[in-house]
């Protein structure tokens, strides 16, 4: 058995655990920030058998993953939107570290 | 040694802190929720040494364990004791999941 | 790669925090609770590459060690200094307990 330990972002946390749950495992969710400016991520700790640890870290990476999204910025406030035109600017979202760790007894009671 | 994590009901968590206490265990209570739909829940890190894993662990499992509990539910509000009986049913509380991790090296200082 | 789980006082985590970013690893910060009575500490997951374990854990050591302090307490409400002088006593600050515990695979996706 492994213990997967996997940091994400709050935004991806909701999806992940229903995804996870979909595919029968169970997870720990434990409040985090990140590390230096990085606000407002997730740890998971998910206790898996050791021939699902492959399976468990594509779920991860394919709903976690750092990507590119377009956000549309508000027009500034005061501001006639005839003479101050937004446009969408690509930001990056998402991203997950993610450490397997051997586990040598478990128990569930 | 070993590091412990133990998720476990936050009902049992003060009462099993106590017993880790009283027998020499040194916690640490990170603040959690169980996966999906289980609220509420604390997980425990316990650094032990090799010898006492055995002992930690049943001390985990008597504290801690899954257990059903009589409850007697409020009567409905706006409805007279005499029509509307309530019986105490039983209901499943606590539960522990626990893993036990190599640790290769420690410090305290 | 290992993975170093470190519990300091809250009153360090702030200048440990600057001290690894400025060395380049990156952590996780839990929200955590000391063991019996010792409230508020923090818990830090850092992953680090083998070769530079020992750095980490020097910086860890000498940025978080338990240390003595001199504390001046104030006076009684409602006593006169005159009557009631106040010295400087000596408090114990800081400590950190660190695991240090092997990562058999590790994504950063
Ligand atoms: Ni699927
Ligand atoms: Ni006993
Ligand atoms: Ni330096």
């Amino acid at each position: 058995m492994k213990l997967v330990i996997a940091m994400i972002q709050d935004q991806d946390a909701n999806k992940l655990l229903g995804i996870l749950s979909e595919h029968g495992y169970s997870a720990t969710k434990l409040a985090s920030t990140g590390g230096f400016l990085r606000q407002g991520n997730t740890t998971l700790l998910i206790g898996v058998e050791d021939q699902r640890v492959h399976e468990l870290m594509e779920l991860i990476k394919e709903t976690s993953k750092s990507r590119k999204q377009l956000v549309t910025p508000l027009a500034s406030v005061g501001r006639s939107l005839n003479n101050y035109m937004t446009e969408p600017v690509e930001v990056t979202v998402g991203g997950a570290t993610v450490f397997v760790v051997a586990v040598e007894d478990f128990a569930k009671v």
